[in-house]
């Protein structure tokens, strides 16, 4: 019987314990939890802190009793501290600094990730917060519910920063964004971007760009959020929201081999250096499909892959993981923004030739009640032909998220931008056109490159 | 200079005018019309009797401006009588029966297809109505318009008498359909037609299963509609819409070889048997991607992309037909019900073996509101796990239509259905899970192909 120890209860751990005792019934799984959520929804906190879900508890993938239930041990509220990986023993400690040995014949690092805490000055001020766990979100909550608070700087325009711009907004607050970016988020080009900042403005929240935070200062009861170019705006709440990083800090002293920005090095069947110790999602590279290399890209979709993959793994299963796409989607008020691929950039530093080419089209037949405009941008490399990646931004029924999802199904079968032309795509008047907007942008491109070219036809 | 003539101004007639002037800046394109409507989405004509698009002239993929301004020339109320294949003429006639010869180097026939007639007694009677045409249309508007009905009879239960039977409701009309087979639309299995059934109930509508309409008979002010079983209804207004059948006289007469249902006989360069005749859309068989054979499935997204390859090929160029996936969509009230492949059945009669898995899942995590299940019917081959055909049905807003597209564009790449679950999919709690239902649909396929081949593993 084998014995797996998987440290971390979020995502990919629990992922990693299902999947195993899917794989072998007669392996026994301990689950290392940090706090006493495991299994949560992380991407659903802003959706509790808007009160869209109005219960915390609804944020769990599944019960403790359904993972319990499939014979899975969790031991929570644990930390692991050291690994010894000569005798195979993971020393955890509780909340008490009470230590526990967990003897192990395969183990898996689901770590995970913590926000970047930036070295700003005032950053441990009250009222100053980050948001990664359930504890973090209850800490907002309390701080929403118990103070008359009327407005709120966001640092940082990514996912999180968006997403909690519309739920601080949605709890009555008068909400700005900083990001020093030029356009946010940083994942879409600038004219996308654009119909994001548009749509987060256009529910009265100040978006201000091109800016770097310095510092937060106490004045009075309220707090000032100073930055580049003069800035400086005073709120009742700051909230951090300027990335992730690996936490990887008890693999490293196991001698696991770090890479990029730290995070564990694996093979794609997620196996570390150190036999018999797997690693999987936010704490670990990412497989590339397309530039094919490791890359730090932290997404719950991926982990939950890892994860699986992982769990089999470890007990004797023959897994590769297949490569991310970088496929992202998120919702800010009506809008969903999503992408897949790489982006012009990103492609040719990866050493293609790449066009990227932007249309617009209605999401269904304009004569139907309720059509909106889908702006997409397509890439490729004007060489081969070959779909590199494809971005989109559109209302929230517009089907962005799963139009998004065709094309990162051809860029994961390495198909030419012309080959979606030849798709055999679902119409009816009230879903899209007899060529869906995915064929026309592909259509818009296939006329650029071959213009680009000057190809001239004689017949 | 090349003279092309088209015949046929719907969906593959001028997809084919406006590739050929693309494709060919020096071509002389005629395109011949029936009526004076070209390029009219024939699909809206049910959300225009339903009063949802007010203006008839809405309908119009593209004004006629649009399509003359490209240089094509439209010869509009002219009906082609005859071809003269060895002296490339074709001899067309207006409306006043006036005829008129047209030189052609190169044609293109698009004469698409008519709604099948049954030899019904009582079918001829006012009040009996069939929709193809837009004049078809204006008919039973203005029949709606100047009496006052109150109920109405649809027979057969396809996309046309299920989108009609929420026009006619939309309209304040008592709805009836009586499909003849055992649940309704025919193009999906019955569990999930049993949803649509069940959709179109809770919007008060008889939905009558079973059932053979034998004829129509005139009582009073009123039309009855008399069925096996003993079936016999009331109704002031009778739509019957049994189907389709390729409108082909004028090919046949000319030589040109039919096949099935006296559908056009077509290579995948859209080429007919009479050297320099092609021909596209309702009107051909269509060659079926995954059965490797001809078959008839008249869509709008196929005649598109026949005339456009049609187009092209008439002046020299060298594209074909990747063929058909009977990918398909229709939306009734709030549900949408789509396919794409095949069915258990006709994987069967294929020479697979087919296993057909069934799951339903929350088309986004369901503490994000808004949330709606998803059924997910997927059908692969036993033996070598390959992804054959899929069906959905979902609320309007739970993105069937482009998730059926996903599974599509996997089907046109022949993928295996576990391969689904490495695609890297976008998430974010308003529109999926972390595993999209796709993915879930896919691995509950998995399993149950796993245990219908009793495999045991030993570790």
């Amino acid at each position: 019987m084998s014995r797996l120890v998987i440290i971390g209860g979020s995502d990919a751990g629990i992922s990693a314990a299902l999947r195993a005792r899917e794989f072998d019934a007669g392996s026994e799984v301990t689950v290392v939890v940090a706090d006493r959520f495991p299994n949560y929804s992380i991407c659903g906190l802003p959706f509790y802190l808007s009160g869209e879900v109005p219960d915390w508890r609804q944020l769990a993938h599944r019960t403790e009793e359904e993972i319990t239930g499939k014979g899975i041990h969790l031991l929570l509220n644990h930390t692991a501290k050291t690994i010894d990986t000569a005798n195979r023993e993971v020393t955890v400690m509780n909340s008490d600094w009470q230590g526990n040995q967990l003897r192990y014949d395969r183990l898996i690092l689901a770590t995970g990730a913590v926000p970047v805490r930036p070295t700003l000055p005032g950053i441990d001020l009250s009222g100053v917060y980050l948001l990664r766990t359930m504890e973090d979100s209850f800490a907002i909550n309390e701080h929403l519910r118990t103070h008359n608070l009327r407005s709120a700087v966001i640092v940082g325009g990514g996912y999180i920063g968006m997403e909690m711009a519309d739920a601080l907004t949605h709890r009555g607050l008068a909400v700005t964004v900083v990001e020093h970016g030029e356009s946010l988020p940083k994942t879409v080009d600038q004219s996308l971007g654009q119909l994001v900042s548009d749509e987060l403005r256009r529910h009265h929240i100040q978006v201000i760009t091109s800016v770097r935070v310095e510092g937060i200062a106490k004045v009075g009861t309220q707090l000032s959020v100073i930055g580049s170019q003069g800035f400086q705006i005073a709120a009742d709440l700051v909230l951090v929201a300027v990335g992730v990083q690996p936490q990887t800090e008890v693999a490293k002293s196991a001698g696991i081999t770090l890479g990029l920005r730290d995070a564990i090095r694996i093979t794609r069947a997620m196996e570390t250096n150190v036999p018999d110790i797997f690693a999987a999602g936010d704490c670990v590279e990412t497989w590339h499909r397309l530039l094919n290399q490791p890359t730090y890209l932290p997404l719950g979709t991926t982990a939950h892959k890892q994860g699986r993959i992982a769990g089999e793994n470890a007990l004797g299963g023959h897994q590769y993981f297949a490569g991310t796409l970088g496929t992202q989607v998120v919702k800010v008020f009506e809008t969903v923004v999503a992408r897949t691929g790489l982006r012009d950039d990103e492609a040719r530093n990866a050493g293609f030739d790449p066009l990227t080419v932007e249309s617009t089209n209605w999401d269904h037949k304009v004569y139907y009640p309720g059509a909106h405009p889908l702006c997409i941008r397509v890439t490729g490399d004007r060489q081969s032909g070959r779909l590199l990646g494809a971005q989109m931004v559109g209302h929230w029924h517009t089907e962005v998220a799963k139009r998004i999802d065709v094309f990162a199904t051809a860029l994961f079968q390495g198909m030419l931008i012309d080959d979606l032309n030849h798709l055999d795509l679902s119409y009816t008047p009230p879903v899209s056109s007899p060529w869906d907007p995915i064929q026309t942008s592909a259509q818009a491109w296939v006329r650029a490159q071959e213009s680009s070219h000057d190809v001239v036809r004689t017949h």
